[in-house]
């Protein structure tokens, strides 16, 4: 999983969008559109959600993995295709994000299970932390829909990430 | 497909959602909130396309048809799963719609082709009309996603909705 | 605040909508439409954060206070433009909603405190429960953000709703 | 408005968001995640409305231009702040974008009025187009909502923009 300078990412993302490893952190840029707003003049809480799972998605994509061919079941070694399912979202939100903003979505893998997946997401406005969340996730059968083993070669790599300490 | 008094209407629907044909006009009774606007202090211009897919979607459902039931091809005489898909939309924004307002979303079919369905949509707040539009629509194979005719019993209950002139 | 028998819900509410109240619990019924549903097949993840909003405004809205005209401080009593904006949100998804289906959100009050407003929702379909959530909002000025005390009135009507025990 | 060789972006843009101008079109990369996609497993016709909005919006930044800037009127020579409200948009949806797609927002102006400007916009992936817009917008006072001219500066930028013949 390659890095990017943040050099790099000011040079090309006028639009934000720009998806990196800092260390063990993948970082999501994201940029506020007015879809994103509501009529209190802020992100409408709901979006952060959304924010969040394109990190996730991003996160995966790095490392060479795509929601669509999980659930196909494309990968070598995947006898059958699974998908991520929210189980448990908790967010704090400390600050407002508005239009234009451009947010920095940091998520980091906090605990691998056989059919688990635990991230910690944090949204950041330059050094300023918005808003904070923990996700759980669970892996199940694309078909059945109950709970299946991440793939191997997938838990690998989520492994690798694992923050320590 | 029953009519219902506007006094019923506003006797129980404190959120909107009220669903009724006016002759052969359909109303959708939709409330405003704040997912719905955006940092403008107005509803989003995409939103109303998701009104316009609620009320398209309830006209069907009072007549009896389900867009979950007509995809698994479950009614009688259905040989296959069908879908209507969006082929072109076309959209007049005139007034903005702002937050805790109630809009009618009304409802015409004005043609009805072997696998095309053509319908007049306009909101409204009170006499006030905000937004005018024209949805076409085709009717697709469920598996294919190629054209495909609409079931017969589904085809004539639009028919008798057709507006006259 | 008043009730309504569920037999009128049903005679009414072809589209879900529907708000009453059944003892301390608020129940807003909705209708699940094609714009809340993902490739998954189910309703997204955020999208309950959307469902849990409404029901909230709706429970509101029943003891007659809505957010804009609270955000303009238009109630008897109300010096200043006051605004709910979300804290902390937890939510478990234990099952999921598909197309079509029709949700009860159930939301009831736990915590009602100077500037804070602490609610617990659950969606369930039938007697099915899908999604659990507690909410923690804070009162805030409309004008700095800053916390702000809920105005008198509001807060004599949401102590009426805390649930017992 | 500098340019940016297709190389560049599929360097460094694993998640879509890039851009950039291809002569006179501007180009937006948009990555499909889940929140984009309904339970037909294709993206939601609304949302496509969505995309349109970033590419409009990252069209204006490319030139310097930022909406909540003109909003607020803090660019030299504003008197008062401006917004562009959508007036009319026209969509045909030619084939479908599913969850994971990169879709090219391909922006171009075609004409620029005092306090008019229509934009041509298409949605292809790779070499398939896959929906087709065209919108009008109006500019309006930020404080009124009535017609107000484009500022000098801007409708001088828009105006290069405009494609030839």
């Amino acid at each position: 999983m390659e890095q990017m300078s943040s050099m790099d990412v000011d040079r090309v993302m006028g639009e934000g969008g720009a998806s990196y490893f800092d260390g063990d952190t993948h970082v999501l840029k994201i940029r506020v559109y007015y879809e994103d707003t509501d009529a209190g003049g802020v992100v409408y809480y709901a979006n952060y959600l959304k924010f969040a799972e394109r990190a996730r998605s991003a996160l995966l994509r790095m490392g060479g993995w795509e929601n669509g061919r999980l659930v196909r079941g494309e990968y070598p070694g995947q006898d059958a295709g699974v998908a991520f399912v929210m189980r448990r979202f908790a967010v704090d939100y400390l600050k407002s994000a508005v239009l234009d903003d451009v947010l920095d979505v940091r998520t980091r893998v906090i605990a691998v299970g056989g059919a688990s997946l635990d991230m910690a997401q944090t949204f950041r406005r330059g050094n300023d932390i918005l808003v904070e969340a923990v996700a759980r996730l669970g892996c199940v059968s694309a078909m059945t829909q109950r709970p299946a083993r991440i793939p191997n070669a997938l838990r690998t790599d989520l492994t690798k990430l694992l923050v320590k300490g």
